[in-house]
């Protein structure tokens, strides 16, 4: 068969470990796809100090993406320079002449996937996006196609690899949250500027996309409730543990009888889960099928040879439904069509909860608090406190039994006004149900 | 588009699970493909007592698989029988119509499959076998597909799910291989016979299919080292925690200097690794990419619903691969193709190793078993004894450093010759690289 010619846009991480690997895999690749794959252009925002591999040589090698995108024989742009500026206008370029696209691009795809797959489909082109969400995880293929039959009713994603190192060396070490942030700063795992990361914005971005693939829907980023790590403390590890769990930072997509319910926040899960023993830098997917039970898949979340290998399986699969007829005339995404998914808000979720306090200690203090929780209507179910000095400050617990998230935002809200309250009440949601 | 018409054939555990998916989530199949999966004919060796979901009740019911296969509406034979007799008949004859074929058939699948896909592709077909290894977890696609832009070096497969509950019930409750046993059959989960599962021929025939898919080569199940678990006792848990590891049914397959080493056999495996957290009849694949590094898929191994999760989803697949023009043009296996990867003796196998001895009490055991390593150039370790009273049938454990396999059987072939042996020494290899 003929060979399939693809041009590369962005050579940082991603784009350096994708030359990498298509360069030192070349003859197996053909051997697979019974055809080559041949890299016919590059570009960068500068050229100066990239190292392009021999084997890529004969390659055009430019700072102009559209010498890439309107190169004659290029058939596959692989867009790996993210955001939604330049990244955008290179998709809808490529599309637009009818070339197939495989990014790595997760705001771009959580804020507009579903519908830059329908203009690649009008088009008569593909666009491939396994390297957007959990690098070197299959995710999507697995939602798309290998378990494409069963019902999803649940999945439960560590999905930023910075957040769950960060937590999972707290609880090692028992270190604060700002150190950690600090060294993983200095070892370069973290940003310096962390927001995206410890705030949960990458983390929304991933669930968006994971959430339309497995549920068909519209999901607005935006919409879903997202809350990050920055107030989990050595003690709540602590506490955590005396309740036989642990914390993570939880993208959560759930189908119940109000509705879909997303959410990115952190979570106490069960020690004795397979979601618990995720630790480090690693990215992981739990999945519940009404038909297909719960399956579990973990990897990398990133790197340049792990998101590579994404990036290299896409444009195989891509450049095989070139070279014999796209199959892809229906989005994957096949949203407005599963009205019953409709997301809805977090308020609806029932949990158990967990709520730690710090307060000024005195006496009465149980007493206030279990008359806010009486009055709307929520069970108390044990009360935790560890040895502690620390009068002014003193920690403790408040385990209630399942009742929404609304109540038990409305309990917090008044707890809030409370004299002995030294900083707000944190609260997460326990998922014993993994 | 056009509907896409299927014939089932083989009404038991699978076949009953696939109808159950098919009638209860057509409309959701259509949405996702744009066209419909018609079950056109189904056929078991004796119809009365199926129950056939009432969506399917226009289907043709035959006891005649010819029926099935010759019926000029099916498109696509779903063969769920199993085994290598009939079942190869209807594959057969599928092929030669060019009718394509989905099967959940391990055995046939490890002993011809590489053959079969030849078969399909020479009479422009499709043969998926999704459900022919750990049913829940889509592990084909995600060889075949998800990771295929990596160079895989090695996997670990529990690939046994009757094997891996006995397993993790001894380690619970310390209770002896063959009470385990007898409660399992009792409770349905093994067989009258046993052998299969337990002695490691079942997981074979996985490792076969695996191995084949990961690293091109023609494989053959008979040429697999294969030992089951039924010398695996309490006290071996017990060494084996002592050690920081556990004992799992391990599937092996790493590319070495030497070549591909393929092995079924219990092994200690670190009890800090996400494989240990694989409990009671799961199953779980844990992969090393040259350049995705480790990723980890589990679920569950059997099933009625978790198989016909994944009959269902290559049918989606081959479907849709049938109306917008095959990708199936090169097979999933290319073997014959990749020579580096020819499978070698697992004599060649280097390992640390775990001894475990049942001796009669007396001096001088220790040295006679260290000279016998020693002439072995076999580095001792570390020796274990638990507390015993049992003087006539005394455990304990010696670990070795890092030696051949082909050294290990010479020296536990001396040591059978000892007087004091009250049964073969029990020697398993540690993954502690995992």
């Amino acid at each position: 068969m003929r060979d399939v010619n693809i041009g590369i846009v962005g050579l940082g991480n991603v784009g350096s470990g994708t030359m990498a690997i298509l360069a030192e895999t070349s003859d197996s690749i053909a051997q697979k796809l019974g055809f080559r794959l041949v890299v016919k252009a590059l570009c960068a925002r500068t050229i100066v100090g990239k190292q392009i591999p021999a084997a890529l040589a004969d390659a055009l090698v430019t700072t102009d993406w559209r010498e890439v995108v309107n190169h004659p024989d290029v058939e596959i742009v692989a867009e790996l320079i993210g955001g939604q500026g330049v990244a955008k206008e290179i998709i809808d370029a490529a599309l637009a002449a009818g070339k197939s696209v495989v990014t790595a691009n997760k705001e771009l795809m959580a804020a507009q996937g579903p519908a830059l797959v329908e203009v690649a489909i009008a088009h008569g082109a593909n666009i491939a996006m396994e390297a957007s969400v959990a690098g070197g995880i299959p995710v999507h293929t697995v939602l798309r196609e290998g378990i494409s039959g069963d019902r999803i009713e649940a999945f439960y994603g560590i999905l930023n690899g910075t957040s769950n190192y960060i937590l999972t060396e707290i609880e090692r070490d028992g270190t604060a949250f700002a150190d950690v942030l600090a060294e993983a700063q200095r070892l370069g795992y973290a940003e310096a500027d962390p927001t995206a990361d410890v705030d949960g914005f990458d983390a929304r971005s991933k669930l968006a996309i994971l959430a339309a693939l497995a549920f068909g829907e519209k999901i607005t980023a935006a919409d879903i409730f997202t809350e990050g790590i920055r107030r989990i403390s050595p003690i709540d590890f602590q506490y955590a543990h005396r309740l036989g769990h642990t914390i993570r930072l939880i993208c959560g997509a759930r189908l119940t009888a109000e509705g879909l319910i997303l959410s990115v926040r952190p979570a106490l899960i069960p020690e004795s889960t397979i979601l618990a023993s995720v630790k480090g830098a690693y990215n992981a997917v739990w999945v519940r099928g009404k038909y297909g039970a719960d399956t579990f898949y973990y990897g990398r979340g990133a790197g340049p040879h792990p998101t590579g290998v994404a990036v290299v399986s896409d444009l195989m699969r891509v450049a095989r439904e070139i070279r014999s007829g796209s199959p892809h005339r229906v989005s994957p995404f096949a949203h407005d069509r599963l009205e019953a998914n409709r997301p809805v808000s977090v308020l609806k979720q029932k949990r158990a909860y967990y709520l730690r306090f710090f307060v000024k200690d005195r006496p009465g203090i149980i007493a206030s608090l279990a008359s806010i929780l009486s009055a709307k209507n929520i069970s108390l179910d044990a009360v935790l406190q560890l040895p502690s000095d620390d009068k002014t400050a003193l920690p403790f617990v408040i385990t209630v039994e399942p009742t929404s998230e609304q109540s038990v935002q409305e309990a917090v809200a008044e707890m809030a006004k409370l004299d002995f309250m030294v900083e707000p009440v944190l609260a997460l949601p326990m998922e014993t149900a993994l």
